[in-house]
Formats: C-alpha cells, structure tokens, sequence
C-alpha cells in the first residue's frame, strides 16, 4: 500500500494550525486601522507578555531573516562585531543580511560541539587583546545564539546564563535566534521566560512559521529601551506590514494556552522517535543527540534511495564511499504513521 | 438609525477577498517546498504573465516600500539618482528605504500638477548641466512614477509612453510604482500590458494588499535580465519567505480573470460616487480631479466632525479658518450604502 | 607682452604657502608614532583651540567630501534628513557620498537668494506637519551650512544665530560647511569663535587646502561627546592617516597669528577688484554681490574667448545669445597684476 | 655614549624621502587643474605604466584601508565573499572598513603558515558544498592575498599564480594587498610586473607611505574596466584629492629608475642583519622566517625593558612567564649603526 509523501525536508514544508487560519478569517472579516493599530496587534502585545511574564515589546516581521538582521542592527554599530557559532543561521544562511541591515558590521565566527558556542570560549576569545589601537579593529558589541541551534540541539538554562554573564561583563549585549524557540522550551522543560529573559537575553528573534503559522516571525524586546531606534529600522526594511492584523493575528491563538510550546512538543517527540528508530539500524549513525525535531545522520546511499523511492523527502548532501549526510525535520504536522514508515522503510532499504 | 463604522482611512483598512482566503487555505492543507519551489508560486508566475501577456518574474515581497526599495535598488548604481515626483510614496513615505536598499543613491524631487511628472519637465531637468566634472554629481538613473499617483489620478497612456522616451534617451530605467495599479488599468480602461511594458515601464511595483489581499506586494521584471542580482537583493533584505506558496497563493485567484481589475473598478465607482455627491454639498470642494479611488478635499471643521461623529473614519490635517485637508480612500469592500451614508451625513452635518 | 598663466577655474588650483612647506619638512626630518600620537598632531590640536578660543577636538581628513560626509553622518541617523541649500556642495558636489557614509540618510534641498538659508523657510519646512504616522518618514536631524557660500557669499552673524535658534528648538544639529571658512571670517571681520559655536554651530568642515596648504581638511568638533563615534567612521572611510603629522604640520603654521585668515583677506580683496573692473564694463553682469573670493558673472562669449586666449583659466557654461554664466575665483597666490591683466583684457576682448 | 632614538614600531614612523619632497615642492610652485587633470598625474600614470610594463590606472587615495575598501568594493557585490589570511590587514586592522564600502559583504577567513594562504586551501575552501539554494549564501567573489605579508613573509611567484589558478576556475578577482608590495619585490628578486598582472592579480593596492613618501597610497587596475565605477566610489568615499597633484608628485620620483625597490632592500636587508644578530642571543626567538622588513620575535621581558631604556621603539604584547612577543619593522631610514645599536643593547640586556 502506498503511503502519502512526507515531507522532512524542513519544518517550513508543513501547512497551518487551523486555529491559526480562523484567527486569519477573523481578521479577514473586520476592517482595522493599519500598521498594528488593531486590536490583534494589541492582543499579541498582551499574549506575548504573558507567554514570557514580562513586559516587552514584540513586532512582526517578513522572515527570521530580517528578524536577525534588524535586531543585531539595532544592537551593534556598524563598526560592531556580533560573535557566533560558524554555523548559525545568521551566518550560513541569510546572504550576508545582518551585515547589510547593520550596515557593515562583522561577524565573529567560533566554534563548538553540538553547534554551541561555550561561555569558558566566548571569554578566551574576548580576552585576546594585541597591540592595535583600538579604533583599527571592529569592536565586540553583542552576541548571537540559536536556541535550538542548527544542529537540534539544546543551550541548557546554565550555559545560556553563563554565557549572557561574559557578555555583561564586557558590555556586548545577547541575542538569541529562536526561530525555533518552541521547541528549545519544550525540550528543557522550563518556562520561555526562564531561557530568554531570566538568563539574559536582552533580544529575541522569535519565530511561529515552523511551527504552525503562515508567516509570522517576530522581534522582541525585553528592554523596550532601543525600540524607537528598531522601529525606524523596520520600517526602512520594508517590514512594517500595512495589514499588520493579518501577522499579528497568526501569533494569538498560538502563543494562547501554551499551545507553541505543546507543538513543538509534538515535533520533537516524533524527531526522537524516528531518530530512536533510524538510530538502531546497521549502517545508520547519528551526527548529534537528537534534542528538539531535527535529525542529522550518516546513511547508506541505498538507503537514502530507498526513501525518496518511498515518497520520503529530506535534504542530503557529500556522497562519499558510498554514503551521505542527511537532515530530516519533523513539525506539528508529523505523524506517529509517518515515523514508523520512514524507519520500516529504511530499515528494508 | 445607526450605520456600521465605514472606514476610509485607507484601502488598507479592508479586509482580505473570500477567494483570497479560500486560497490560502488550500495553500495551508498541503505540504510543499519553501522558497517558492511550490506550485502555488508556479502558478502565480504563470497568471501575472497572461495577465500581462508578456514573460515576466513576480517576486512576492513584504511590502509595498519593500517592492519599491528592492525594484530600485536593483535599477540604479549606489550613486545613482531616482527622479520621482516630490509627492511620491518613495519619497514621502518610506523612511527613506530607497536610500537604505541603494546604499545611498538619491531621489531627486521633480513638481507636476495632480501628482504627475510631465515627460517635458523631466526632459528639462536631464539636459541641465553644470561645469562640474561627471564624477563629482551622483548620476540620473531611473524614473519612478506613481500609476496610480498619491493624488488618485491617472497617468493617461501617452503621458507614461512619452516620460519612457524621455528615460530611454537618457539611458535610465522606468519603474512603476503600482501600490494601486489595478485601479489605474481600471480607470483608463486598457490592459495591464498597455499602460507596463507596453508603454515602457521596466520594474513593476505590483500590489494586491490594498485590492483584496492580506498581504501581498510583489516586484515584476519585464525584463528578466536584472532578476539574478534582484534575488541576492531580496533575500538580503529578508523578503524570501520560507512558506512562500501563502504569499503567492492570495496573488492567484486575485489575477485569475481579471478579479483585480473588477475589484479595483468597484472601488472606483464608489469613489466617483462619493466625490459626486460630496462636492455638490456647499463648503466641500475636490483638491484634485477624483479619477480612481482616493478623494482629496477640503471640508468645514464641523462637517468633518459630522462624519467622524457617524463613524465615518478617514485623515484629516491642516485645520484653519474652519476647515480642514482629508482624504478618503474606498475599497473594494466599500458599498454603495457607506456611499450614501457619508454623502448624507455631510450634507446634513 | 605676454603674462603668465592666470588660473582662477578654482582657488583649489593655487600651490601651497612656504611657510606650510617649510612645516611640511621639518615633519619630514623627524620619526614619530603613527595614527596622531606626534607632535604635530597635538600643537594642531592646541593652536585650533585657540584660534577658536573653545575646548575642541580637529581632525583631519582625505578631502572636504570626507569631512562633510563623516560630519554629517556622525550628527544623523541613517533615518535621518539634513536641511541644506539646494545649491549645497553636499547635494552638488559630493556624488552622494553623505548617503553613502551615513547609511542612506537625505538631505532636503531648501531655495534661498544668494546660496543662503533663512532662518524663516527653515522654520517654516520644519513646521509642516501632515497625518503620516511618524516613522513612515525620515526625520529632520540636522542642517548644514556653507560659510562662505557656494555663490561666494557670506551668511552674516545674526542669519547663522537664528538658524541655529530654529536648530535648537526642533531638536537638530548645525554643522557648517567651511571649506571656505577664513574667507567668510575676513569678509566679516568676526572671530573664527564667532561665527561657529558662538552662533550655535555643533561641528565643522574645516578646510585648508583652497588657502594655502596642499591637503588638509578637518572636521571640528565644539561638543567632543560625538568623538568617540567618529573616530570609528573616521578609520572605516580610510580617513585615519598612518604618518598623519603630514597633514597636522600643515595646519599649524597656517593657523599660527591668523595666517589663515590673512590668506583669505588677500583672496577676498583680489576679487573685489576683479569684480569692481569687471563689473564696469559693458556687457558683463555680476549673478551674486562679490563678498568673497568667488565671482560669478554672465559676459559676452566673445569676452569669454579673449579671457581665454590670454591664459585667463576659469569655468562657463550654459551659453545662450551669445553670452556665458562664468565663474572666477581667486586664491592666497592671485596677484595685483593677474588682477589689472585680467580686468584690462576683458575690456579690451 | 646615548645613541639617537630608534623608532621601529612600525615603517610607518619614518620620514619622508628626500626626493619625494623635492618633488612636492615643485609642484607646490606652479598652479595646476585640480583632480587629477594635472602634469604630475600624467606622470604618475605613465610612470606606473613603465614601471609594471603593462596599461594600467593608478588612482592615489588616502590611506592602505581606503585603498583596499575600494578595491574590494569594486570587485565584488554587497552579498560577495572575499576570501583572505585571518591576519589579514583587512580584516584585523581595518575596522570594518571593506564591509563598510561593499555594503555589508563578508570577510571569509582562512589559516595558513607564515601569514600565506595556500591554493590547496582555497580550493579546498570553495569546493565545500552544501544543500543550501543559492541564493541563501554570500557568494564567493574575490580573494585578497597580502604581499609581503602581515608576518613579514613574502608569497613566492608559484604560489600567487597558484592561488590565481583557483580564482579563475571559480570565477573570483584576485586582488593583492600591497601596501609593501616594495619589499616583496626586492625580496623576490623578481619584476612587479612578475608578481602582480603576470601571476593573475586583476587589482592592486600600491603603497607608497611606508617606504618614503609621506601620504601616498593607490589603487592599481591592471584591468581598466572596471575604472568608471571605481572611480564614482573613490569620489564617494572623499579620496578624490582636489589637488591631486600633490598625491601624484610624491609617487614620481619614488617609481623612477626603481628607487622605490632600492628603498625596500635596504630596510629587508636591515631587518635581515637586525634579525640575525638578534637571533644569536640566547632567550630569543624568531616567530616567522624573516624575508622583509619586519621582525616577530620571543624576547625575556628584561631584554624588551633593556631596548625600551635605551631609546628602541617597538610594539610588544602578551607578556607571560617573564617573556613578550614583539615586532619591530625597519624602515628606508634605518641605519646600520642602528641595527648594531639594538643587537649590542639587547645582547647586553
């Protein structure tokens, strides 16, 4: 019997929460005033402040993309550095957008196990000092994590705050990707507040389009302090939506009863499943723990075949002897029949 | 006996078309790939081309200052000029976007009576010259021109046809900023083809969020040449939606037989209807003809709070001597009942 | 006989002051540490002070489009506008290298007789106000200046207090272009302190290279809060020079017992009376009063070609009926008798 | 007996050439057109032509930092990769500063022995694929070598041509940083024309300043295409110099009959002696092969005390177990008493 496609190539591959579409419709159906004088922007404002239990100040934007680039623009000059791991989205994956928002400014590139840079690396790095007069050199001035990182993993409450401690200490401030935020908080099991605020994080990149929105990726401030300088920013960017309700509406239901935090939940429990599965069949080798809902693995050719045969589709890369690199991303969407197919199906390939 | 609130701040004030929705829902039941590797932005490509029967590209992007920003920034050099009318929405609107997406490039401000640069006057400003050496000057670029323009009037055929000669003698490019195309194509009654490519125009500013969308402004190339570096442009600027197929699945029905131009028509005749019954009541007069869907006028204080009293929204600026600026714009939601319920109130206010 | 060479295209056309290339050698025979830490640099530093009697900070850089562009850049944000003539060198002559150093800043070009601003229209366009939500414009953050114009005339003690009374009360920065300062000084015969910080100005263009030295233009810093920022943008343009006593040694001796100032005089009154003989002879009008050392005159083509023949050097332009708008300039270096020949030619051609 | 301070913190300490300030006050003497259209800028050109026998442009700017922020500016686009040594000038010492022209491109940082990047590196480097779509990357556009290098090391003709190879394969410009392109030339024993155009360098930074002249950095295009955008960014930077002649003069006698190679020999061949006689000391040793004019050494914190006392000047940093690192750079103006000096005191410290 054929199964119907799955589709593993990314979280952004699944469709929409259906309580995220009838708060469109509703949006849909009302006129408001533009550019988030509507009262879905003000319930996000609200929603938003409870779900983190502080006050803040969180803006929709196009993509994660310009989530990152125009908050790192409004955290460094254009003489600033932003340190982070060389594999983060900031980094590998936006064309160079934070330079351009910032108008210049470098990012610092540092390594680390699981895709996580370490407080004890950040410091050696910081405190690395030559002969230049300081005017010759690009000036530390914030620092960038992804939580969950780009390889699924997980900072753990610790590492962030002893990270955000370095960052006091030399005057940078922090700033977390959380394009999959969600699915850090539901792997740590603590509150959103305890992993952003309460550790430090002076702005977040926090993002709903993996996780059930269309399109709603956001900026949030917990010091709203640089807020009239990010506004400006947003808007010179293009991303001020005129039809601000139909972004903001998608983030209300969402962010209501937790219900973010128990998708991503769901994403990773199919993630662990189907890693658990994959991870017992000979040849198939884990590249890194599978914390939150994406699985990075070595795997026969073959079997790689096998699985695209079988309507599976996920990225793969560097065929070599035989054998290739491969990410599978698992959503809200994912089903408990599509894991088990996927593992019967490269297990018999 | 009370009205419903009518809204004429802006078309942006409307809700979103029930084709539009129904798309969207479509686009949110399957699963697809992102960046517009999905059929639904496959479709979009198809219809804007028999739409304006030529080959083009059409880029979903954020917003209206987004589509014009990234469209210039593609057409003019860093020391490039864009020359526009004082009162475009490049210029008056956008925070200087054009600035920031051109890494400083200028707009240089031409005047023109109804919102509209004449071929004559632009021909004049370019044959202007001075003893300085070139290098020194930044150089004349590109023409913007708003269709239709921020007064709600019309550039006729042979006005777009003579201003294009204009820029090809001088070896610049024609953008059209086409926020309200439709209702421009609908007023003059020609095809989309006749008053873009037809008449010279090179990028188009194309958008349906003010025409029955939720949220989609796009940029079309007639002239794919430009589209490589457009794309690094785009993504950089955080406009490369990772779900594209939402953007581009409100974009579908709306071009689907010409509902664009129907919707844009209504909105018109609403407009026409309204400033018809408006400016046969004494103390109100038209500050320009009221071609498409936006009225401008100058009315008593006391009747401008009539309106405001009987929920009638819309801007108004400038009080003196009793009377005061507005601006009400229809939409394709407007009907001919919120018509005759303002017309009423003004009269009797 | 035949007389030598007279150029007036420019005052930037002269040689450099003995006593400048005197300094220029002693720097030349020493060592010293790089980047400003020389001796040079601080008696710059000292004699600036007191030839403006005001704690400040100078520096020098590549041109005086590095010192407008980096002054300017320094005072606005990238959302920012600039108010200045519209005859302004930062609009005219720069090749938008303000845009490009502040991140796509504008500048709003302003009429006004004689290349000069009022106080009045200043206040007028800042007045202005309409219904756009506030950060869908860029803002007024600062104006510039030209002193002396680039008519060649002089903005007086009072013009310059009430732009800045205007500045102060909207928020904006004053900065001053002065690639032409001493000559204004002379024409007014204030002090340098003056017409700058006394009258409001925060920072200035100080130029030397038109009046005697070979390279060595600054900006000049009254309020030393903005330094430490411009420092960064000063080394990013490329514009923090290694052996800068190179340029710190041409300054001194040229700012030493009102040299510079001196030098201007001599510049001024060479051409009041260039523009007394010429403006007594038939046929040639001058467009502006002649209140430094710029004149700016229409004469007969035929008149022009004489001038020309007999190694007179300047620019015209624009001829029409047999006339040219010209522009004459004199330097520290124009002599008595290029003055006679040039005034007895004219009459003669 | 007290020997006369010995500044080798950096070349950039020393003076000028007697010959250069001959030539200066040449041009000093006589009016000329300014920005470039100008006697000693025709030569400057032809002189350059001569000297790397090929057509080439030579363009004078203000410092080493401009001139490789515009060359690199010119080269690749804001979302363009320019690969380089991670001690590269550009990215330690620049602050940004070719990010900052580019409009936000990146900076890709590579290891490397002795300063020198290696072919086998760089392709290594660009061969890495991965499945990210294009257009998500900052693309690799030019790569920038540094000749002689930070380390004082020196690029051998195999090596450049090697690396040149790779840049053609990928379709990258090649540029070179060559601030003390002199040194390496009279290292190599090789022609300029040998170790630029003819081992693939499309672009040149030549500097003058270091190696006797007083402010005389240029770019070199050795392809001539890409002149007319360089020069609009030379303009917007402020490096178009109105008196170019004053930049120009400086470059002619130092290109004359080679003097500027015989300059550099004489200080690598000072810094040969320093370092032989230095490395004979017991407690002290060299960092990098010594093939210029720059020394990196491990010296006892006593001994760099010794030097200090005795009117020696260097850079010194990182002190640990009683040791330093330190560099001391010879210059045209260091003497061979000043060498047996610093050897004599430091054997005695």
């Amino acid at each position: 019997m054929e199964h119907r496609p799955i589709n593993l190539a990314s979280d952004n591959t699944a469709g929409a929460h259906p309580e995220v579409m009838r708060a469109l419709a509703d949006a849909a159906a009302t006129p408001a005033m533009p550019y988030g004088d509507d009262p879905w922007t003000a319930r996000l404002q609200e929603r938003a402040a409870a779900a983190f239990e502080h006050p803040l100040a969180i803006y929709p934007v196009g993509t994660g993309t310009a989530a990152n680039a125009l908050a790192l623009a409004t955290l460094v000059p254009s003489w600033g550095v932003v340190l982070c791991h060389h594999a983060a989205h900031v980094e590998e994956d936006e064309c160079a957008a934070p330079e351009f928002y910032s108008g210049g400014a470098k990012l610092a590139l540092m390594d680390g196990e699981n895709g996580r840079i370490s407080a004890d690396s950040l410091a050696a790095r910081l405190d690395f000092a030559t002969p230049a007069p300081r005017v010759h050199r690009a000036q530390p001035a914030a620092v960038s994590i992804t939580q969950s990182t780009e390889s699924g993993t997980v900072y753990g409450l610790d590492e962030v705050r002893d990270i955000s401690a370095v960052c006091r200490q030399h005057g940078l401030a922090l700033h977390m990707d959380g394009a999959r935020l969600a699915n850090a908080v539901a792997a740590l099991g603590c509150s959103p507040a305890d992993i952003t605020w309460r550790s430090g994080v002076d702005v977040l990149s926090l993002g709903a389009t993996k996780n059930g929105a269309l399109c709603a990726e956001t900026v949030v401030f917990f010091d709203t302090g640089l807020c009239d300088e990010f506004e400006f920013r947003r808007k010179r960017g293009g991303h001020l939506f005129s039809k601000m309700r139909f972004a903001s509406a998608q983030m209300v239901p969402w962010l209501e009863e937790g219900r973010w935090i128990r998708l991503a939940e769901h994403a990773n429990r199919m993630a662990v499943e189907l890693a658990d599965g994959l991870a017992g069949i000979p040849g198939i080798t884990l590249q890194f723990p599978v914390e939150t809902n994406m699985i990075f693995l070595d795997l026969p050719v073959a079997t790689s075949g096998a699985l695209a045969r079988a309507g599976c589709l996920f990225y793969s890369w560097g065929e070599r002897d035989g054998r290739v690199s491969a990410r599978l991303v698992t959503s809200f969407e994912t089903t408990r029949e599509d894991v088990a197919h996927v593992i019967d199906t490269a297990r018999a390939g």
